[in-house]
């Protein structure tokens, strides 16, 4: 099916908000472009993730520059905090964040099953206890749906169960079972009520918070300091006070037919016939995009790829695949590799807050002593602000001082690194190259 | 002596790397421009503190955005981490902390004596613990201006006693007359050392760390995400790896006979006879600035400010006068009225991390449930990049939900404010209006 579509628009049958549009294969790789109502996605895509609705420490006009396309948003913590009415009266989470770029949202189902102690599964759903308050909520396919759809992402997840590992057979088929169960329930909730998001029908598409362009071509409002009306520092001139952030109907062009795009999840553990199973009974229902849960669970990283590698074989070249929580640098390149369009994970970030910086020469740990009089750069190959302007040894005193810019440095340079590593996949890929890159990352060092 | 300043540049006699020109005057409040090794200062100018080498959570670009000409940074915890000998070998503390403008440090006399249980005062000087790790040390006038010499900002600070608040005349007049002693022992060891600043001699006069212009015409590297080869992102081309980030005498012109300024500290405690005696004797040493010191240490406002306006008339008019460690909006706004030029407090910083905010309304306590839905910008009337993009309501949750990003937004918002608040008094002051700005500021609102 990639085939057909390398030279054509393949455009998505099911949802017409969502077009996917492979433009280069190399191998199993595919480069491709995903358009949502919050502007385009070059895939293959890294996606960071902003919990509560920020990327910890990182303003979102620097994400524009570092070229993120996409933010992952957590269910779970946002429908804890600030919670769904207040993001749904803000406006939903692009206004209410002011990031005028895609957002996708987890369906809340790995947080909550995360909670191990404080939850209680059944067919309907799941009752679990805020890890804030200890509070009792409860999370069903349905209210899963509702609350995405009141936080208004462009790219929503179906409500599916996270398998534990390790598990047996036959608990791994009822888990799986339950998940497909549970799939149908998310597209018929969703499908009933795909049109409420806070912005649908107001028809944003590519076109930022507050009026700015945004998209590959432009770096979107605040990246360069700058406002609609050109201001660019100092007080309003007198007499001309603003009473609020203008609405979205007032600074964009309607444009209809707009509405979210629910993925299905394959599940399966780590039992190859299973994720067979569970990834064509998730085709059938039928999703415009598919993604593959219930890794990075505690399994040794070969399985993981073997996983991926299988699951892949069985779910439509046209649609989108997105492997949940992956991975390191190197993984995000081998699974990009084996036909991976859409990725997330909080290890640049998190790392990041624990001074662990990846870089071209391998992973470096900046609060070692070895580094407090190292003028050089973090990474001599790397362009960003971070490794452009500061020596090792300020980040090393910021990490080692425990200031805050350390976390706010260290995160900007960790994204760089990975939305620059899936920018040279893409190149690679286009070149029809990706194998040969492929060796020079695994031969990276490992220090 | 001020008017016959005023339309001629009037050069500091003392020191040819720090000049001194009054633009224009409005009642007893100046406006004009310091000229320091590492650019240009406009005055009334306040100066962010960067405690150890970073204003907390705020990267270089943006204070360079918002239009800060000069930081101060705290000796006292400079010294202690990560000590002067870092800072010395990596080129001093432009270079280590990648500012390429002004930097002020004081003497660390004030950080010494607030240690209170922890030091021990002598006429040699003062031993202290480390409130990091309880190590003992030992501060001397000499020693002091080692330091600060060692951590090469444009303009450091003799060492003196900040008298305590309340004290009695006999001690307040003994402190007094010790920071006089000191005084002189400070310059005369400065006078004997000047030249040996890290950067001393390389001159790197209006030139960014990186080679990049600096100054009220540019917004220097990193601001517009450039350097000066142009890169924006990206990694580097392959083969072209970069060693170091550069040194300053690769990318700057040499300039020679640039050396650092060493302010004089007037004390007194809150006795304006001492305080004329203490101005007079400290002038009679001789000194290219003089800073008010010993205020804002317990007492009523109101007496500030009388202590202030007396000494002030002491102080010779064709040098640049600086209150230490003041004040409200409101307050900085007061002092540069009466005459004063450079200010710096923690205020701004500070309470931005306890989510209290200046605005043009008065302040505003972020964290109150009021804000949860209020999609309006924090203050209506200011163009920082906090204020044109993100609304209360996401502030308040980024605060409620303990994000760091609240704290970096927080506190750009608060510089912003003091920054622009000090461009509107120097801007009062060039059109001889600053008693009608100064009326305005006092009829602010008080929420």
């Amino acid at each position: 099916m990639a085939d057909s579509c390398q030279l054509s628009h393949c455009y998505n049958p099911i949802r017409m908000s969502l077009k996917f549009q492979i433009e280069a294969t190399s191998g199993s790789a595919r480069a491709g472009r995903l358009l949502t109502p919050h502007g385009e996605i070059e895939t293959p895509v890294f996606m960071p993730v902003g919990t509560v609705a920020s990327v910890k420490g990182v303003p979102q006009d620097i994400l524009e520059e570092l070229g993120v396309q996409i933010l992952l948003g957590n269910t779970y913590h946002l429908y804890l905090r600030p919670g769904v009415d207040t993001v749904r009266r803000m406006g939903g989470l692009h206004r209410f964040m002011a990031w005028p770029r895609a957002i996708l949202t987890d369906s809340g189902g790995f947080q909550v099953f995360s909670l191990n102690e404080l939850r209680k599964v059944s067919e309907e759903g799941v009752t679990f206890r805020s890890h804030l308050d200890g509070s009792s909520h409860f999370f069903s396919p349905e209210r899963a749906m509702e609350i995405q759809i009141g936080l208004g992402a462009d790219i929503i997840m179906a409500f599916d169960e996270c398998t534990e590992f390790p598990a047996d057979r036959t608990r791994t088929q009822a888990s799986m079972e339950m998940t497909l169960r549970w799939a149908e329930r998310s597209k018929k909730y969703f499908e009933e009520h795909k049109s409420e998001a806070p912005w649908a029908g107001s028809g944003h598409v590519g076109t930022g918070a507050l009026g700015c362009p945004v998209g590959p071509s432009s770096r979107g409002f605040c990246a360069d300091g700058s406002n609609p009306t050109g201001q660019k520092s100092g007080l309003r001139p007198e007499g001309q006070p603003r009473a609020a952030v203008p609405t979205w109907s007032e600074v964009v062009p309607t444009i209809v037919n707009q509405t979210q795009s629910l993925f299905g999840i394959v599940q399966g553990g780590m039992d190859r016939e299973l994720r067979r199973e569970s990834a064509e009974r998730t085709v059938e229902i039928g999703f415009p995009g598919y993604a593959i849960g219930g890794l990075s669970v505690g399994e040794p990283r070969e399985l993981t790829r073997e996983i991926i590698e299988s699951t892949l074989e069985h779910l439509p070249a046209d649609k989108p695949r997105y492997v949940m929580g992956v991975g390191t640098p190197e993984e995000i390149v081998e699974y990009a590799s084996l036909g991976v369009d859409m990725m997330d994970c909080v290890l640049p970030t998190r790392a990041a807050r624990h001074g662990l910086l990846f870089t071209s020469e391998g992973k470096v740990s900046i609060k070692q002593a070895r580094y407090a009089q190292d003028q050089g750069p973090l990474d001599a190959n790397c362009a960003c602000r971070v490794c452009q302007r500061y020596s090792r040894a300020y980040l090393r005193h910021l990490y080692a001082s425990n200031e805050v810019l350390a976390q706010v440095l260290n995160t900007v340079h960790n994204l760089s690194f990975y939305l620059d590593t899936m920018r040279r996949v893409r190149h690679s890929i286009q070149l029809g190259e990706t194998s040969r890159f492929l060796s020079s990352v695994r031969s990276r060092p490992k220090p």
